[in-house]
């Protein structure tokens, strides 16, 4: 076939700080999904929008063409309506657990579809896949029998969608070029765009333990996406959080899987209770703003009762729970079953008596990894019971001598490297230290950043060098 | 093997406008080469040093590194001096054919590694494969001993020189990595280091016809060249000279073959015979330079012999032709066979009376490459007696219905192609244009300057997309 296009020239276009028309944009997603343009042209290309960027009109096209390059999924046959939510990622992350079921509970359908941990940041599917029984591959049938049933899945991406992403992303992290604002933005939204909600909630993270250390970028990463989603005729909000420290008091895959379920029983740390109802109010919020949109009586007074309902009530009475079970037995796992548990622990004690004043995310994501949570290839295993536990969080009075962490592993010669990695990890000061907000921002319908120049990327953590998209 | 290094942390290194250490560059250059680094990991890592650049020190590391990819000659062992010249590539140019024969015989042995040509603008080897029998590859035993008899050869650069260097420039043509001016300087120059030679001379071509049409980056890349090849040993002049008309009247293999022919036998344009002598007077006191360095009074002697020797003189007297018949017999070739000649010509003429202010070099160029005499692809032949004939120069006066243009080819069917780029080639004027000068500058013994904004790159030349090196 005789291609329309030099991919010289469109590299070299780009390279120039021009802008790419939309049937080059077009032409050369398609063209890299099936070969014809080479993995060192796409890769030069990468690198010319790292330095560039993409303006909103290049980076909805690129969107677009992602989309198309593979199926979409559609749920407007469904009774309920849609809303999804996507993390960015961070340490102790496990919201998704608790928050899937409690929306749903209200008559919301959340389809979620997740990946895999990589690096120090832990995958959903990784921590459910803790318990016993449950499986993370579902047919679509499969899926959206369960929304219509139950209201909440969790499952993995079908290969089907946007494979032009799947592959770009490989090629993004042996090249230098994550950790470029559009190229994340276009990435995570075309794969949400491509799974068919009609609204989604993200949860961009800022800090030491997350992708993006800065507010500045944080910001921009979130108005990007809420204008990508907007565009594509998703309703998309986003909610920035800190990461500097981690979410609730465990980091690792059946540890966290615990910590949801007290949760989801009306108790469990505070942060993640409440991010949990912060998330489910904008999700509430997001799917009623969709209904309100629709015409009829019918929808607008389900949108009223999502507007009225009252999250936190429904981790309190039980409502989120059913739901938890009724989505955990529905992909074959058992909800019942004990959730597997380390063969070895070793604590790490306070060496001073005051307040616990920094806890850094980064690191505790590391430990965790290092003990066997977390992986550094994607064909890499593992340890559904590695991790870490905390004792403390900033803001708690500690005394010398009493534990503050408890590292969990199989592999007890990881203790060793779990230790290096958690040097200088905590402060204990005199002073009891201010308290610090979970929630930064909350991002809604901003028109999203004219460009993004790469100046600004310099304050994007390279910390392990990989995004969550 | 283990590597030392993770190479997207060097890509991440330089994308962010870090420096690379040295054993970095030595540890990218010779894992590229052995293909311990992906092709889609280079093509990164090039485009961001054509975005950041590469300073002094990591130029001169990085030349060192693509020099020491594979072999380098050693004439130190000649009784003559060594001299050579290298052209960044015009139209028309075919200096090297008279200049090299010319410099001999004076007793500087010159020792040229040419290539073949690529786009618009000539190679020198595909010019002299016009001549009968002659043949391009020698052994370097050939080589040497033709350099201690004869003085002059011109023969293809084996494929043990900086063999990065030919992985990378096949990397650079097809990711739009081409026109970064350190990595054009490190490419020529390390492949004139390796080559070893003791001084040499560069001709430096800037205007439409040139891969750089401004001065500005004309001028950079010339002081970056000299800064390479002093810091390396090798006495390094560079002359900056205008490439805005073709020069000479011929633009084709064997026209060119002839037109250098009549400047050996004295005649010839004043364009190609002025810029033939003030490249010999550089080639000899750079080898008069050289020789001063050395202790002795032999030395001496012959570099006050150099210094005062009169270019002119020997293409006048016969001593180059006479150098020139000797090269091309010692290469197979039959100095005193006819050379061939097209089977088609067409005359373009003038459509007015006037001066002719203006004659457009890549526009002859790429005419002269249309009708044959050039190619697309490295494996593509070429047509020996193909090319355009030009009958005026600007400043000559023209009458309506005269010949401007004879368009030479073997292939009839594309005179109309290259008619077509022909378009707009040239002006004709009533009034007399001032005339320009060729030789713009010489750089000579300049620190190099001190970066390579990518920013000035705009300036440079896309047209072909390829540059000489």
């Amino acid at each position: 076939m005789t291609e329309p296009y030099d991919v010289v020239d469109v590299i070299i276009t780009k390279r120039d700080g021009g802008k790419l028309s939309d049937p080059q944009i077009d032409w050369v997603i398609d063209a890299y999904t099936r070969g014809a343009v080479a993995q060192e042209q796409m890769s030069a290309l990468l690198m010319a929008i790292y330095w560039r960027g993409l303006d909103d009109a290049e980076l909805n096209r690129w969107t677009d063409a992602m989309i198309a390059s593979g199926e979409r999924l559609d749920f407007t046959g469904l009774s309920r309506p849609t809303v999804d939510k996507h993390s960015t990622g961070g340490v102790g992350d496990k919201i998704t657990l608790p928050l899937g079921p409690l929306v749903a509970s209200f008559g919301v359908a959340v389809p979620q579809l997740s990946g895999r941990g990589l690096g120090h940041t832990g995958g959903t599917l990784d921590k459910l896949e803790s318990i016993p029984g449950w499986r993370a591959a579902l047919s679509i049938a499969e899926m959206t029998a369960q929304l219509e049933r139950v209201g909440a899945v969790v499952c993995q991406a079908g290969a089907g969608l946007a494979p032009a992403d799947r592959k770009l992303y490989a090629l993004r992290d042996v090249t230098g070029t994550v950790a470029s604002i559009p190229l994340i933005a276009s990435s995570i939204m075309s794969k949400k765009i491509a799974e068919g909600t009609s609204s989604l909630v993200l949860d961009v993270k800022c800090g030491t333990g997350a992708f993006m250390t800065a507010p500045g970028p944080a910001r921009e990463l979130a108005a990007t996406m809420v204008g990508i989603g907007e565009a594509h005729g998703v309703h998309t909000v986003a909610v920035m959080t800190d990461m500097s420290t981690p979410l609730g008091l465990t980091a690792g895959n059946a540890l966290e899987v615990r910590e949801a379920l007290e949760v989801l029983a009306g108790g469990g740390p505070p942060d993640v209770v409440e991010l949990t109802c912060v998330l489910a109010r904008q999700m509430l919020d997001a799917a009623a703003a969709v209904l309100e949109r629709t015409a009829g009586p019918e929808a607008f007074r389900l949108a009223g009762q999502l507007r009225e309902a009252d999250p936190a009530e429904h981790l309190r009475n039980g409502s989120a729970m059913d739901v938890w079970r009724a989505m955990i037995a529905a992909q074959g796992g058992d909800p019942d079953a004990p959730l597997p548990v380390a063969k070895h622990t070793q604590d790490i004690v306070a060496a001073s008596d005051g307040y616990l004043t920094r806890l850094d995310a980064l690191q505790i994501g590391v430990a965790a990894w290092r003990l066997g949570a977390g992986r550094a290839r994607q064909e890499d295993p593992v340890q559904a019971g590695a991790g870490v536990v905390m004792h403390a969080k900033p803001g708690d009075r500690v005394v010398a001598g009493q534990p503050l962490l408890t590292l969990h592993t199989d592999t007890p010669e990881s203790f060793g490297r779990a230790a290096e990695a958690l040097e200088g990890a905590w402060t204990i000061s005199g002073t009891r230290p201010q308290a610090t907000p979970l929630v930064l921002d909350i991002i809604n319908l901003l028109p999203a950043s004219k460009s993004h120049p790469a100046d600004r990327q310099d304050l994007i953590n390279n910390n392990g060098r990989r995004d969550p998209d």
